[in-house]
């Protein structure tokens, strides 16, 4: 009987009482850590195949534990594979039954290695295949709202600062922010994934071995970058989790952003869009609501994130070298992160695809709150103003047109005059809402040309659909 | 057919289409929210009983909600129940199948009464409850750390600043520091429960009902302590979400303080203790190791419950009147803190009466490091010397103890006597370690004396077992 | 000369050097701890008196500290005292100066205590001061609230969950929600209060002192509530600057979600209310801007707050007993809090009172989206229909009503009666925004009557202003 | 009279009375951000050199800029500048005394650009200067590790895992692993550096501007790598500033774990090394005491900068586009987080070249605990034993060993063939600590051999010195 099997006898000869079944729960991590099984698999095979080349492992037994981990696999996609909690975790649930499958070339597949560097080499495997698909998610929620924005690059509506009117601006233009931001955490991503991608597996306990492994070939036969070049380091490293669910906690605080303009826009006080009925909720009391559930719910989850980011560096602050098993909570806040992210950017992708756009609406309210303030100042300094009299001059102008209850595009052109007299006819193509939106074609700026020239430029970027 | 069984063609008659497949599975609560299944039958029998009382509700129509009710609850305690994700969460999967049960009864229990008051109704029942269960685990904890104390009132250890051998202490005084810790932790779980046991139910979905409700009447059934007396504030609250999971972390950062210790304590460098094998784990790899998973997974887990916190704070910030789905996203957190704690206090209380305590190897370390220079200050103070001038002599007597690789109390008389003539054959006493513990029996000192009166007040404060 | 004036040359006898430039830098304390300066004399006058009362320091001693107290009183209010970074902190520049005026009497008051429990002392202190002033700004903001909502308990607004139009609710009411959260967070700061009036004096470096000292004279005479029973807890407890942290954080949460309200209601979208000019600021670009700066930037601080109150539990997390000097980062976060607190209870106080409300806009947006259908359904329930059942025949009549342009209000009684026979010629009283208002009375609803009953409640519950 | 000299009599004419004094010191920014002062004004001078390239203004007014221009950073230098709170913020303060220095050429510099987009750029400049210092500071850490990592090769230190004696290490090879996360830490810098080193200026308000800027040749002439592509995230992103932050964070976080060993290390329980007196300081009570107050105070500010992470996430949490006033306290958290990252690398690079390496003590704790339990069992596996029996079979030996108070390499060689006998005599050469570490060669390991190809890999990596 093996080492594995009788773990409920104790943990070795060293330990006269088996684990109290209290313990075993608090500590077992196979219901949460079994999500990395084929990680596990892969980090295993590429281990043995190297001890074979190396010629630690007699070549049957490579075919042996080969034959066994095909045949767990199977067991494991079709559900039949049986997990103990007494074998505490993924590695050792697998092993066990490698070693019941195949015998002596299972117990010698954990020669060199330890379950710290193993750990270590699953979970960014694991990652970083996640990382993967997290990516191709932000590609899908930008090229999502890149169509929106260009069918909406002529629409106004108003700009905002501090939630004040400001200047018209293009819904499109306003979409094309949230792609920067996405793009930005598409690029984090990539950063990340580097750091990821590195090789713990060798580092054995802590120390090193005394095999004559060959960790570069591990690493090449599972695409991996490098090789990490300190063991102690190698097995207590988890700054690509934290740093991961940083970039994951940025992109998610995007989506708070998005979430609240979202929620917004949906008030009958804005009313500039309408969600499509499947992404909404009624009340149980009030028979006329449709609720954003979604994007309220998204904002929610930004916490959820955040929380996870805060509860990784937690743990990780003040430990000393090397692996602690205070790391085994690295797990769950980060698959929750992954689950989170995923499921997040998915449902973005697709409600955003099928918002109703208002341009009346929007339009309507672009010309409350004297959006065009500023292009009558720039109109000003064009007929040389110092800007700064112009600003002030402007602020007179809009005073008295408040007063009225008029627009500035409202007020005649002789009390437009009477603020100063350099002011004619043309004043008002700069005073229309259409004309300010066409002014700002500066690079970055919302005119609808600039807007569709940016939509191209991102779809050059992300390529082919 | 009900409103309730037609919710997969749409919520209301307002809804073109059912919600998507994807939205329902992001915006379902039901499979973590049903835990909560007891305190939402409770809560609408307390409503219905109300309701019969105030005559909105006939006679019957109570006895056939309570009949059903008794089914339901008989059913998801058996497992027969049938949870539907279509029905979002545990309070339209009850309502749904009471209605399925009585009938028109069923569909008359929401009457004056809304999710939003219902859901924050159930969490605060159910958060009650699980403050009793955690104030009692604090209690066992805090009696199990009183018994180790008792008994090792008398053990030498050295006290430590800055992990620096500081003076020498009663072990059994130290661990009493963390009855203090949890006893505080006790007071604030006391604190917020006040703020917990107060009634939403009758703010309906956010601005009262036009229903004559005694609210009254249902919180006095319920056993809580009073109605929440703002409408909108009763369905968007959940400070004490906030309030609860930041006293959570308290107690969560001082297990982790202890955890520290039981760890440092368990290290071969220190051998103060050892936990009992049942606690401990091995190593898949080194054949000789014994280690102290249980503590050092606690203080990860502090970072765990940390994190929650700080997830729930992000997720009520900024968050406008009244209730947004945002605060569907409590539950989690909050559920899985309450598990973390419990869970760990329990263990605690079991392992802590299990160590196995070195008294030898405490006494030892104290010997070193020079625990008693203190004592000498004091000595010279009696003496005469301002305090600070007998500081200062002391360090020289320490430099030169240290120059000759002794202890103070191994310098003899003479070599005492050189750096103040005031030392006489007396000071023997007060370099002894035992000498310096018993001389500190003022009130919340070390003397062995002190800690059993400490232990005793302790106790009476606790009550009988 | 004293060890104090010596400390440039090294700490002690036993240092071979001095501390570097550099590390002092990075250790003091003095430049933000001396905001502590009046609790630490406070605390050394009630040690040195108790000394004095029990025989361990001569009476003249006694007054010549007393004296020396009050010139360096005199001294800091005054700014001539000359603090000195390489005394470190304040207390061990305050005790030198005493020492420079009083000569050996100043090198007598540190006999039975040690830094450790000092500053612990005049950080208690200290923050009982600071809660004593903030509970008194809550309660100034409550009283602001009060009036504001007293005069507004018949305007009409538009109650909200997710963001949509709900039901109507008294603006009264509304401000009434936030009357409740301060007061939560008052009690918040009473129970913290308690825990922070307890002495650690007399716990010394961390076991406690072998001289006879009166601690519990040392707690009546600086009005604390009890005395910290276990010396080790005393020194290195701060749990009470985590919790009050936790507790501020609160606060401003609320106040983050009554700012983004107020950033809301001031947008052109709303248009609800107006702050008074002197609360808002103005574009350097675009004349026509009001900003609402104050409460943007208060929700910005809630941020900060919350920052603090991580960077403590992470301060905390995995510390070993006792005084570890990771601890002397409690200050300026605590210090801050309090500071930004009262700030912006302060200010929000004085802007409260200074709103302009604009009944007309709210009313005018409480008719858009239906605010009364839940009226129209408890109109139908108490016809006899179930409640399930009358929802959804509201939820065809708003579909109807949508599908005209029309508020329920505006259907004639034939359409009406085609959704339900039952209904009559009263059903345009529910219709009603005052109407549907006014039914809403019961305990804690938000019927004028019933905003009035809770202004007066508060205003008993906080006494005379 | 300009409009900013009459900021004291309200923001511009529409502002009927001024700010209130209270607001002005709630929201003024001056006190803290006018260490950006530099950067303010190149960004100035890059955008007047393009206004005048572009022929906005005359090159007689950029000629009056530039002069002035130099006159203030003259008078801030010397100290002469007058800083006014009314005037809110460095940008005002310094265009204000250009204007008043050379008058309408000032007036014409805030031509197409905004305090927005102004801020946003200034914030860019100065923090990719600080990025830059970080790194040098950085690499100044890491070489002092290299020079104590490479003298100490050879110095067998206990390795442990679960703070449990584990493995030989070489002290060296310790070192190294914080090496590899320092320089992780400096590549996170190196990325983030690449998105704070784009322009937002030209961005202006929020949606650009009606002059023809040429913002590439601004980028170009601030040395910046592009040019912010949508105006609405250019002035409301400050994504940078929060991923600064994580990454300063996990610096933090690794100065903490190096600071928790350093105080474990220097604890008398260890007794691995001292540090230089001028890094430690003595007690106010305890003669004895040397502290190590560096390192204590060091992990205690990793709490403070991951407060400030927090801080700032919360901060963006559900802000809608664009700027919104929140965003002025991203500052404070990210000039503390600056100072504080600067102020911790410089003195631990100072400091670790300093410490005194105690090797006798490193090499007695190893002798305890097992250390080369598993070079006995990798020994039978070369003899032919699966792992997992050979682990087993050291389990049984490890258990002898213990009940006879010996370690492994004391057992005679007649008792260790009890437990296999393909045990012999060569046995001796794996037991033996030295033995042990030399034979972890391979790449990552432990052995002398491999340390120094390591200090040498880093070196070339680093570049000279």
């Amino acid at each position: 009987m093996s080492q594995l099997d009788k773990k409920s006898q104790g943990w070795s000869a060293l330990f006269s009482e088996p684990m109290s079944e209290l313990v075993q729960r608090y500590t077992a991590s196979v219901d949460f850590d079994r999500r990395m099984w084929r990680a596990d698999i892969d980090g295993s095979l590429a281990h043995a195949r190297m001890l074979a080349h190396v010629g630690i492992l007699p070549k049957d037994d490579l075919a042996a534990i080969e034959r066994g981990m095909a045949q767990i696999a199977a067991e494991i996609e079709s559900g039949a594979f049986e997990w103990k909690l007494a074998l505490e975790d993924v590695h050792l649930n697998i092993e066990a039954r490698l070693t019941q499958l195949v015998g002596d070339a299972g117990k010698r597949l954990h020669t060199g290695r330890s379950r710290n560097d193993q750990v270590a080499t699953d979970i960014r495997l694991w990652l970083r295949g996640e990382i993967d698909a997290i990516t191709e998610l932000l590609v899908g929620l930008q090229r999502s709202l890149l169509d929106v924005a260009e069918k909406n690059a002529d629409v106004v509506m108003p700009g905002y600062t501090h939630l004040q009117v400001a200047q018209p601006v293009s819904f499109g233009h306003h979409l094309l922010a949230y792609v920067e931001m996405f793009s930005r955490d598409a690029a984090r991503m990539a950063d990340v994934r580097h750091r990821v991608n590195q090789l713990p597996l060798g580092a054995a306990a802590l120390a090193g071995t005394s095999y004559p492994l060959d960790r570069e070939m591990v690493a090449r036969s599972l695409g991996m970058e490098g090789v990490c070049q300190n063991s102690l380091d190698a097995v207590s490293d988890r700054d690509f989790a934290i740093e991961f669910t940083a970039a994951a906690s940025l992109a998610m605080v995007h989506i708070s952003r998005l979430s609240e303009e979202l929620v917004l826009w949906m008030s009958q006080n804005f009313g500039y869009i309408a969600l499509p009925d499947r992404f909404t909720t009624g009340s149980s009391i009030m028979p006329q609501k449709k609720n954003p559930d979604v994007p309220e719910l998204a904002r929610g989850k930004a916490g959820r994130v955040v929380g996870h980011l805060m509860g990784l560096i937690t743990l990780m602050k003040g430990q000393p070298l090397a692996y602690n098993k205070d790391n085994q909570e690295d797990k769950e806040p980060l698959f929750d992160t992954v689950d989170t992210l995923k499921d997040t950017l998915r449902i973005f992708a697709e409600m955003m695809a099928g918002i109703e756009v208002r341009p009346a609406a929007m339009e309507a309210a672009a010309r409350r709150g004297y959006a065009t303030a500023t292009d009558l100042a720039d109109y000003l300094v064009k007929k040389g103003l110092p800007f700064r009299d112009a600003h002030e001059t402007v602020a007179h102008a809009v005073k008295a047109a408040a007063a009225q209850g008029l627009d500035l595009s409202e007020l005649p052109l002789e009390t437009l005059r009477q603020f100063n007299p350099a002011i004619h006819e043309d004043v008002y193509d700069v005073l229309s809402l259409h004309g300010s939106l066409h002014a700002r074609g500066t690079l970055g700026g919302t005119a609808p040309v600039q807007v569709r020239a940016q939509v191209a430029r991102h779809r050059e970027r992300l390529g082919p659909a």
